[in-house]
């Protein structure tokens, strides 16, 4: 399995998560391009691209126990390959004790990212979780996944693309501790959008599962792993007060709308986006203009800090068009007001 | 009108801003405890509590020009008294031009926050901006309005009390200017939770327009505006995996449910949230838990830091109430989900 893998980049299933933009018609247009696999992260999610079609669905969160009802409606429309992440035998106990249909587990492996997963490490742990789900029926064992969500903090290219060796490497040493007790066809999933950017030979590897590349935004940009006009995500923001004697514009447009995830910049000022000028109908967007970003956020307003030409240019009615810092968590604010599920 | 009000703290209108819960249930808590008169920060919002039965509300963001005609709908409507905020010249002419009904506006001024409105000190401005409006006979020129703000970064009790000190001084003598060249009946409009929950008497003001109090928030507790008693919203979220071995909790609960804003504890971490547990049916809970606090936020995932014994207390499965940092974003958001407009 390893070595075919290896050889043959060309069989990596691509299972891009749809938290990004939580959308069916966005998801049509993956169709369109011929993906049938995704990942999402609820089962509320999950549900909700079910019914627009989708039959090959990874929740990408751990399995909440509270939750198995929900997973038992959506495991028996029977159509659907149902695909979840556990971390400990006592939930893949649960599952088997709880669950009435077949789904198929994948054990969350931690690389390094640390937020979740059984550290790569301790293969007896993944073993012994292993080896309870084969005693299940309805439970099919799929593999080991990771998010190596730790590549958002590295500082080069070369940081991610080692990261991206550190994670394949860890993840197939346990897959070969798996192999020599007994376990085969053991796929392995990644998936963080700075790695899936960089790396352009993914060995080793089954299935990834990036999402954010879908719109790309500044986090992403700044991080080198998108450019400037690979950004697909802006929000029409309309200029409510301008002070030329500070060089300030105001928007309507706050945390509510862009999220407060900031970036830090060069002048370790704290950046909540970056400003545009609108295009045609307000559906496209021009450069990102010199010198200027959001500054500040509270619930409804954003503060833009700018230069003495820029704000002679832009007048109180105007539409500027926003860069957010995380487009995932814009593409949820605004989804709450009409787009998406 | 001034010496009045000053010595007639009784009569102050006390009208609470409802973007903090956005909710036409909690808004009728409001009104059987005799509120009449409310703040909303957006037309939407406006128009849900007017068909919810408000008669008399502020949306205090500066009028947006592109949303005249949207004013116009909720302005003929005839029984609404509808307070706009302006500050400036041109937006009033524009409002004098495009309205067809009667609105009340109020001049914003900046005294000190420096997100919007008119310097304080520019006193001339604000001449100019009044007899704009009184040249109009649609608009109705109420009086000064502010949001200070910066109160939010005050170190203490009595840097909070000296920001209403300064605030409603400078509104006074604004006030006095406009009253020196032929205005009357000016009123002075003050609306910011800290200040409005640490000062005793005000003086000198004829409205408050707070809204965060509702709930109040760990924001408010590091600020000491607030008790713990007193925080009146807590999201219950389901603990998904739990590492011993680094005395970390993770919950299926995140960006999009408690907003990335942050706050800087005592050791400097930053914190996203507070934990308590749950007490009957998930509706109540005890007290805030010692050394254990949210301290990283992605999209779906809360990592919790904690003690070695409290560790021991939880299982995955169970539900922590999770305090935010800034209720108003977590309303919001969880708002989306079913719960308000």
């Amino acid at each position: 399995m390893k070595q075919k893998i290896e050889n043959s980049p060309g069989r990596i299933r691509f299972r891009p998560h749809f938290k990004t933009h939580q959308s069916a018609q966005i998801g049509q247009w993956f169709r369109d391009s011929g993906i049938t696999s995704i990942a999402v992260s609820s089962v509320d999610m999950a549900s909700y691209f079910a019914q627009n079609g989708w039959d090959d669905i990874t929740i990408a969160v751990l399995v909440n126990p509270l939750e198995i009802e929900s997973i038992n409606q959506l495991a028996k429309t029977g159509f659907l390959d149902l695909n979840l992440l556990v971390d400990s035998r006592d939930i893949v106990a649960l599952l088997n004790k709880e669950l009435k249909h077949p789904v198929k587990l994948w054990i969350k492996i931690d690389t390094g990212y640390h937020r979740t997963g059984i550290t790569w490490d301790q293969k007896d742990d993944v073993l012994d979780i292993a080896k309870e789900i084969k005693r299940s029926p309805r439970l099919h064992f799929k593999g080991l996944l990771t998010h190596a969500g730790h590549s958002y903090n590295a500082a080069s290219d070369k940081e991610i693309k080692e990261i991206y060796d550190d994670t394949v490497s860890k993840l197939i040493s346990v897959r070969k501790y798996l192999e020599e007790n007994g376990f085969s066809n053991v796929e392995i999933s990644i998936g963080d959008t700075p790695t899936c950017s960089i790396v352009n030979e993914f060995y080793g590897i089954d299935e990834v599962r990036c999402g954010n590349f879908v719109f790309y935004d500044v986090m992403q940009l700044f991080l080198g792993t998108c450019k400037e006009e690979d950004i697909a995500a802006a929000v029409a923001c309309p200029v409510i007060a301008r002070y030329p004697q500070r060089n300030e514009i105001v928007i309507y447009g706050g945390a509510v709308h862009l999220s407060k995830d900031s970036i830090t910049g060069k002048n370790n000022q704290k950046i909540f986006g970056l400003v545009a000028l609108p295009g045609k109908d307000n559906q496209e967007w021009g450069p990102i203009i010199n010198d200027t970003y959001v500054s500040t956020l509270t619930q409804e307003h954003g503060i833009i800090k700018t230069t003495n030409e820029f704000i002679q240019e832009v007048n109180v009615g105007d539409i500027l068009m926003i860069l957010p810092v995380h487009s995932c968590l814009a593409a949820n604010l605004l989804r709450a007001r009409g787009v998406g599920f």
